[in-house]
């Protein structure tokens, strides 16, 4: 019998920036299995697009019920909905094995949590796995600004919304934050901004300036995306003045 | 008559990180203009093969000489040599028009100067541009040791060789350096390294382990990269204990 094998592909911000090396890995895989938060899942739509593209049939595994009743403590919660995750693909996994893709959006190095849980399950049975990065979303951000993420020379330091503040008191002065939630730019009024939602995605947003200035532009561009797809992601450039 | 277009293109590690959009943009580009520093660049080779896959001829610019005589000083050396470079692309555009194509390798927002250098011509001529994105050294390195460039939560820090100890010396405990020339891991011991050279190319070199664990393996796989190919570039992520 030969082994399990998963391929954790990162297929950037959607179809048409799969890389020829993932294109033929695709072509390699039995299968995609894909979480599916609900029927219409903007990320199992564009999983589901570059299947179709590539003539791989989709495994959509419906996501657990995460506990969000306020009995019992968050960490808990997640922590069991994450293992129920697990739980469920190990299963899927057992009964077809074969070789089997899961399709990241954006790139696997950066916030994702692909490789973790397929290190889990490599530790529950026989797997072999390997990866392949794609676009990932401070990229397409830079090409549409069509701007270097920093000045010459200098660094650039990635972080999330939740510790902006924290990064930016520990001296950081050009930053890039994924995982946006609601910025709160407080503050930051003299600072530049570089902003993006929906990227790769028909209704994207973009804008840029001083973040006095365009700070309720951004808002507005925001919910236009919202309303458009009913869902926003952004990621921003912060830079001092 | 129609304005001159360039698009900036990132080409990823090599021809089998190109995108599906930038295949498609390149086959709407009359050329590609390379920057040539003698017959048998590494990186020309690779921009060749790329433009070759898809149809388009390469139009092998000459690098001006550098000063690199004792006499004059450095910065004004560079800036010179930078000019004169800038010189004989707008001469190409100016004779060619058309639509042309730069080729990056990895990304055109990390460490390139071909947004900046473009930005330039625009300033001297009618010119309209545009940039898609490439898969970075970065990606691929945490792609190949199958790692999250970041423990959960925790920002990545990009940051060249040279201002690698300034960084740690500020805080940072999670970095990763590109632009490596010669790693100094002096007072790194104890941090665990994740190394790769030439990512992408069959000369490929990648080390994992505890800093003092593994230095001379790197200094011997590096060498090992150049021996065969001629040039090691190399990226790393450092991660303090």
């Amino acid at each position: 019998m030969t082994a399990t094998k998963v391929r954790i592909l990162g297929i950037g911000m959607g179809p048409s920036q799969v890389t020829a090396e993932v294109a033929e890995a695709l072509r390699t895989c039995d299968y995609v299995i894909a979480a599916a938060k609900s029927d219409d899942d903007p990320l199992l739509s564009v999983r589901r697009a570059v299947a179709e593209d590539h003539g791989v049939p989709v495994l959509a595994v419906p996501d657990p019920e995460r506990d969000r009743s306020d009995s019992g403590d968050y960490v808990t919660a997640v922590r069991d909905w994450h293992e129920a995750r697990v739980d469920a693909y190990e299963k899927v996994l057992r009964a077809r094995g074969g070789t089997a893709a899961f399709l990241v959006w954006g790139d696997p190095s950066l916030y994702d949590s692909t490789i973790r849980v397929v290190e889990q399950l490599a530790d529950r049975m026989p797997l072999e796995y390997d990866v392949l990065p794609g676009i990932s979303a401070p990229q397409l951000l830079a090409a549409r600004h069509r701007m270097v993420l920093h000045p010459v020379g200098v660094p650039v330091h990635i972080t999330t919304a939740r510790r902006l503040h924290d990064d930016i008191a520990a001296g950081q002065r050009n930053v890039c934050v994924m995982l946006g939630g609601s910025p709160d730019l407080s503050g930051l009024g003299d600072w530049s901004i570089w902003w993006g939602a929906n990227l790769g995605d028909a209704s994207e947003e973009l804008v840029a300036g001083r973040v006095a200035d365009v700070a309720e532009e951004i808002d507005r561009a925001k919910s236009r995306a919202k309303q458009k797809v009913g869902w926003a992601m952004d990621v921003y450039l912060l830079r001092a003045p």
